[in-house]
């Protein structure tokens, strides 16, 4: 897909499904000089459906002020079709913080990414319930925060996370081996991302590569999708799966799959900022 | 993707890019009470490149009728954008007709999808340059025929060709083992579809799983495309792969190749049937 | 994978893991004339574990009758490994017997394939509880046998089944839609194979499609495996997937993974009938 | 697959086939105390063809020294099959050097891969004709070499490689951007491993990247090759693909490409490392 350059900017879109949307969005946006360079949409059903829909706009042409352009479009459309929605801005990059415990596979996959420029936002942290990886991430420049958690300090420690992801935009659970409260989870909607190495819903829980060996499957698989209360249950983002045999024993599955979440993982945060994801219920919309 | 519905019209556009086509296009559809449904667009350059559309349209509530559409769109919408553009009907199955020689395996898949219902157009013939699959093909209800090609006859076969191939919309080369004259290819631009059995480019020619035997690939594919005047060289509409080994001769590659090549081409006439493949010089543009 | 030829004969072994094994069998095969042209094993764990082995032996040169070979091998050297081994030979090809509901899909892909030549056995009878195939089936040759089933019906039915069932080597539910009793399930071990509409163990039961719909999973697969008392729980043979999005309606999931279904139930069904599935326990073993 | 331990050794072994090769092996390492824990086999043809052969041992129970085993195998076994072979121990780990130029994904991968445990190796250099990369590659403990290149120099610095090469057993080109001369490729056979970024034989030469966009193929490649004089052309190890569209531009085809580099290369120097990949002519047997 193509680069996104500063002065693109991203309308997303929901309301209830009717005529007249595109036609108004768009002549809305090229009356104020904002050109469409990217246009997806999606209804839920053929009729009566929810209707979403993700712009790119090039806004180098535009005759008002980002503020001015966001009251005219609630007062002259968004009202009219009780839209949900919001205009983001590629320069405006993401602030992301990465969760982790001990694997650093995943981690190091975002961090590598980021350090190249392959991963448009600003990791502004890298928080662990254990110190074992400071090195590794302070070798990237970033900020490592060790926040123990036990049983005991589980809400303290919750705490502590919610002080130092004060102006975070998403976190990143890349094997994170803690599990949130639903109170935490619920002030995060859609912006955690956690990456399950399962191909869900088969193996929800722990140990899933134990689980596939002891089920004999013939495919590994990993998931990444955004974390609600419901353990391993949020909307998926996406998944993949690698060929595997009875040759392989638990510690080669656990070696090949991770290379599996490292590439899921990646992807998912990849169209995470680009404002790829739009949710719906239990599912996602990913327009490509 | 979805099914469509003898309701649903496609339109397809392409033109100089431009500011304001989303908007024209759709402000004037949504005028005359057609629905849109699908959209996709994509344009070859960021500045001044060539600009694609396809929509779909729900036409039940549609205020006028077909040709007082076209001409209006023709002068309010495409004159001004410089557009090429058509409107298809879903309720207008296209013509199709198969040429094949031997191998039954791709026109099989072909007959055996459209005969279930799962390829949305009218088969009218198959035509073979031998007589072996005629009983199958008439199994099918379909009727066959028999032109034989030889050196010296090769230009009077493609006169009888032509001569019953006289209403089709789309030709379907379903391992057809003749050399079609620049002539003939000519005469249907993008409307007859190869299917060749390697990973083009690599692999032109004949005997395609014997050069990937003898180069010991790890994959082999099948790849469909248009057919041009230059031989395996037209735009490539779809291609896939299978991993192989060592352990495959030329005869197993050749078996587990056929697989590839009845998906492929199943998947590449689908996409044309609905008009979801659009040609830019020796490209295609696929829209899902 | 290399054709098998009519001198073709594979050993199969299960025995406790022992040092010696491959020298002894290698050994008394050698001494008889029979040449080992393919040769597989595994070990289920480094110490104390299982063995498996298949060998494949081309017998033109051998000095003995199948049966003192057989005799011989017993003697000299399975019991003093404590082996489990059968002989086959491809020239004895398994007999069939396919058994099916109203889709048609994953038989015809079965039924195409053996008329060809790309299935080595003898396919003996398809038989179904609705009559709606027959015509399909009769067209390839093969007898077909219509065993209604309702819940009163269910015991007799069976009856029916095992007297049409008599002789036969491998029973295939191509998308049988009853559940076959565990009494039944019993008397075939290892000879039932069937086709389940997921990526196993996810989607157990009625309507996986919607299941698969339901939870938004990006990929969707299906599952061949040997059928136990215990439904859609026995020995996975080979599973595949295939990618999917939120356009894709159930009917779409549904078109695109019989696709799945079709090529994953055929790869299985070749494998058992060259002897390349070994079971262990819940699990296989699937010799390449 | 099954990870190896300090007491495997591997045996490779290749002749013209004959009837009691299996035989003749494994009946003396078993008479040595040697347990055979994974053995693969290959014939280039039915009859006359050449035989491959892989043996993993575990040697705890051997009872002489691997010198006078050696002596013995050659003397009892090899000469009477003309067998050329070697054995190899995974305590002897194997010494890589990494040649790179600017691009740092698939020396950054190996690197990474290699210091978490997974390629079983001593990496004892990387080398670059740039030094971009000295500040990465010294973070992993591993010693950089600047060894310049022009037109004017390149034999003079090819002499500098082989010196800063002594006792390497392994080299790999992690995109390399200089083409190594024929006497150099000639001093290192099957012993230099290159990542080609196109699905070979497709796109060989520069820019294989901007070659697959202008001629839109569907899916990209990325090909782990031995290097020979012929550029581009030595014998296979891996491949595998990735699937591209229509939006991709040459920037988004070389990001995603870079993945399945990465992949790709990975996987051909593990196998290389575990002796699992066989040359035959311009061809390699891979044994999983």
């Amino acid at each position: 897909m193509s680069r996104m350059t500063d002065t693109t900017a991203r309308l997303l879109i929901n309301c209830p499904d009717a005529p007249g949307i595109v036609s108004a969005v768009s002549s809305f946006l090229f009356s104020h000089g904002a050109n469409i360079t990217d246009l997806d949409q999606h209804a839920t059903a053929p009729i009566g459906g929810t209707y979403f829909m993700r712009l790119e706009l090039q806004t180098v042409a535009m005759d008002i002020s980002r503020e001015a352009l966001e009251a005219a479009f609630e007062q002259e459309v968004a009202i009219r079709f009780q839209m949900n929605w919001q205009l983001t801005y590629a320069a405006d990059r993401k602030r992301v913080a990465i969760l982790v415990s001990k694997h650093d596979h995943a981690m190091m996959e975002l961090l590598w990414r980021w350090s190249r420029g392959s991963l448009p936002c600003d990791i502004v942290a890298v928080i662990s319930n254990h110190s074992d990886l400071r090195e590794a991430v302070e070798g990237f420049g970033v900020p490592f925060h060790l926040v123990p958690v036990t049983a005991e300090t589980k809400a303290l420690a919750e705490a502590t996370l919610e002080e130092k992801l004060v102006g975070v935009d998403l976190i990143v659970l890349a094997r994170y081996m803690q599990i949130l409260s639903a109170d935490f989870t619920a002030r995060w909607p859609h912006r955690i991302i956690n990456i399950h190495h399962s191909f869900l819903p088969a193996f929800v829980g722990a140990n899933p590569y134990q689980q596939a060996y002891d089920k004999g499957v013939k495919l590994i698989g990993a998931t990444a999708h955004y974390v609600t209360a419901d353990l391993d249950q949020g909307p998926i983002i996406e998944q993949d799966v690698e060929r595997v045999s009875h040759r392989d024993e638990v510690g080669s599955l656990r070696e090949m799959g991770q290379d599996v979440e490292r590439q899921v993982l990646a992807r998912a945060v990849r169209w995470h900022l680009e404002d790829r994801v739009l949710v719906h219920g239990t599912k996602t919309i990913v327009f490509s």
